[in-house]
């Protein structure tokens, strides 16, 4: 059987952001990335030069980690990365899912997995022009198409500037069927450095202002809790 | 036709807590209260010694306003107080659905009302201990089946301490059909003092941290966005 490449697994704690923010969840973050957004939060999970710092597990033993974290109580499981999608997470989730555990899954639609129908959520980021990546919007459409049995798929867009503001509305326009959930972008991504709670709340007044200025009223807009409460730590 | 007290109207902005956070939204603070929490955020639409700031509107009149503040552009017009129950919004709900607005509203749970059925998203509110005010739970009970009709229906709890927390899982307990979100409540309540980023974060920490140990995962906990961008000012 498959074998996983884990990056870090930890909680339950509460979902910082999107969709589910709030909610109690357990993290499994994967190790590899196809991408390299300029301004990732985890490149610890995305370069290869931290590889000798993951773990190869079998999804027997990630499960047995979920359970031994959340006492046996059922919980959301959420699969991020790097991209979760470029390893098959489908047995990990076969085997959760069997002991009432629901599973999220956040990737930036570029690789397409049968095992996005078993997702309670699937939440696809495309990466917006600040990123420094380009999105193919087919692959992207495939991606949508392959979690059509998802309970709910949503699209999540980071914002920095007015250039990805503006993208933003172009993606909603491709995919108006996908409930949209904007975040400000955090610059300050360096564990050692105090997060500015200021900064992260005038980038957040930033971002309402503008979508409401424009009396855009599609996207929900939120913040990055788990920076607001533990800053740019990592495992929690 | 039924004359309404409103203390204010405002947005668009979005919502600052709850299970519509981050979502744009139109303001409609009712003015007048059934209830005297100790700590309550919005005394200015609760004592009657503010009633000579509210203002007697027809229903027409708050619609004219709201499509004023929308630009005519269909969003989520959220009721608020003191607590709307105690007035007649029906034929403001009947209104706005009609141009494709949505409607919540927020209230303790104390008045049942018929139109709760006509929301999108009724948020019951039964307050804590710490409010100094007591649950009678066979009216709750009334207002949740008066919104059997609605979108959804969720309870939100505002926890200060650990009695309150406890207190959330009993009502949980009562109503496990209900979505639940808990808040961790805000003792700083005035206007003109600014708020403490760090003390808020402290107690959304404290908040997950007990309920992670204690491996309860039902509620979703969340904090209010509007107090760390905004502070405590009003109308936004």
């Amino acid at each position: 059987m498959t074998t996983l490449r884990i990056a870090e697994i930890f909680g339950p704690t509460i979902q910082g952001e999107g969709a589910l923010i709030g909610e109690p969840t357990l993290f499994v973050r994967a190790g590899g990335c196809d991408y390299r957004c300029v301004w990732c939060d985890s490149m610890h999970a995305v370069d290869s030069a931290y590889r000798h710092t993951w773990t190869a597990m079998k999804p027997e033993a990630v499960w047995a980690e979920l359970r031994r974290l959340s006492g046996d109580r059922p919980v959301t499981v959420s699969l991020s990365g790097g991209n979760p999608a470029i390893q098959d997470f489908g047995p990990l989730i076969a085997l959760g899912r069997a002991a009432g555990y629901r599973f999220a899954c956040e990737t930036q639609g570029s690789v397409a997995r049968p095992w996005f129908s078993d997702l309670d959520t699937l939440v696809l980021s495309p990466k917006p022009p600040s990123s420094g990546e380009r999105v193919d919007w087919g692959t992207f459409a495939d991606c949508v198409e392959a979690g059509r049995g998802a309970r709910s798929t949503v699209m999540k867009i980071v914002v920095f500037d007015g250039a990805d503001y503006a993208w933003a509305k172009e993606a909603h326009a491709r995919h108006p069927e996908l409930p949209l959930y904007l975040q400000p972008g955090n610059p300050e991504v360096d564990p050692q450095t105090p997060v500015d709670s200021q900064a992260l709340a005038d980038r957040l007044g930033w971002l309402t202002e503008t979508a409401m200025a424009d009396r855009w009223f599609a996207p929900r807009i939120l913040p990055q809790l788990h920076v607001l409460i533990w800053g740019n730590r990592r495992g929690v």
